[in-house]
């Protein structure tokens, strides 16, 4: 058996998310067809973060065992091959020891979201931003979100149907950037709650609108309570970057 | 009668290009479309730049005259809401005297070109980039480039349907840039021939490949003839970015 390490772009838009499902097609489950098609063997393929539906990825990281030994070449353009026409690139491929899992190895895991703050519509890149048709403060948003970093329990901030036994996570760094009209708001940590990014993301732009003061946000953390926090950021503007597995 | 100056992003792909055409949609139809559901008026509409098919714009400028006189703010929500669904977004409307006309008031051009050089496919942002499946040498492409800057005959690097009288323009700047896997040309002038950009990205991508030597930019400029010059980029990279029309 030898395991690969992929490492991933795609866009979220025709996905119902990277986990398999009943209705609708998956991330995971057309890199098993292109697997299966490359390869003749019916794997499973496992992903770092289970971005959820309409969620883009720069930097997914994913593995799967197949008995045939291929050069890692030959993977990334077997599988880029048949993965087309769907928008998902494998970018890198790199084989790994059979200790690597992409899920539970991971050490860290960068998310960004984008918003485009301004009056007019995005004619480009139409569903890969969140647009908000107002001037967002972006150094209240900043200072809002400072409140977040560090160990905390983020039951206000996580989707109603997550299923990680326990609430609390360490949230490394929470930064807001503004480049003209466009806000970068960059999330790191070990892992993430279902939908946290985009609770976060939700609750921090009513501090940038001046609906919120920059407390609230710290204020809706200690209630522990999923409506205390503001509404979820729509996926659109949200990207998985980047997985990291070596230690700092 | 009030003159209105737009600041535009577009998509160029569903467009024939900037000008109207017998066949086909473009952006000035497109535009000319939304101030008439708006004012009732037919006007025609001035672009700095005739963007070809297929070409993009974050910072195209135009201007129309109307006997209605508007706030800037109508008439930017306005146009903005009777060009849904189409990818044409107006970022500003300014009211400017009658002297002001957006292509021969203009001082200067910036158009960008995007190359993402690596094997792997793009599956975000598909046809807003050229994919070249190779490693570029950007300081090489660089260095031919600035074979180009400064007053020359660019008769090498129009298109064969070029109506412009002299084929001699003033490249001020262009320089090529490298972020990860992304190159970005950058092409400064107070104005282009028809195709201009894309063909000297065609012609420094041979150098950025190692097909040309970093001289032949210039010798095929010396040339001055088409046929020297390399192949015209597709268009999917090309974005017009700003319109100058303060002298520096």
């Amino acid at each position: 058996m030898s395991r690969y390490k992929l490492t991933l772009e795609y866009d979220g838009r025709p996905f119902v998310g990277w986990q398999r499902q009943k209705k609708g097609d998956s991330v995971q489950a057309a890199l098993e067809r292109a697997v299966l098609a490359l390869s003749g063997e019916a794997v499973t393929v496992f992903g770092a973060g289970r971005t959820d539906a309409g969620v883009h990825a720069t930097g997914q990281v994913a593995h799967f065992d197949m008995s045939k030994s291929l050069r890692w070449d030959t993977v990334r353009d077997g599988l880029n091959y048949h993965l087309k026409p769907q928008p998902i690139a494998v970018l890198l491929v790199e084989p790994v020891d059979d200790t690597f899992h992409a899920r539970f190895s991971a050490k860290g895991r960068v998310y960004q979201y984008l918003i485009l703050a301004r009056r007019a519509p995005a004619a480009l890149d139409r569903a890969h931003v969140w647009h908000v048709p107002v001037v967002l403060d972006d150094k209240a948003m900043h200072r809002a979100a400072q409140g977040l970093v560090g160990q905390h329990d983020f039951t206000s901030f996580r989707a109603g149907d997550c299923q990680a036994k326990s609430p609390v996570r360490t949230l490394d760094r929470l930064a807001v950037e503004r480049t003209d009209d466009l806000i970068t708001i960059t999330a790191c940590a070990r892992s993430f709650l279902r939908s946290q990014v985009r609770v976060i993301v939700g609750s921090i732009k009513l501090v940038g609108e001046g609906h919120w003061a920059v407390d609230d946000v710290a204020r809706a953390l200690e209630r522990r309570d999923r409506s205390a926090a503001g509404p979820t950021a729509p996926a659109d503007g949200l990207y998985l970057r980047s997985v990291r597995y070596v230690s700092d």
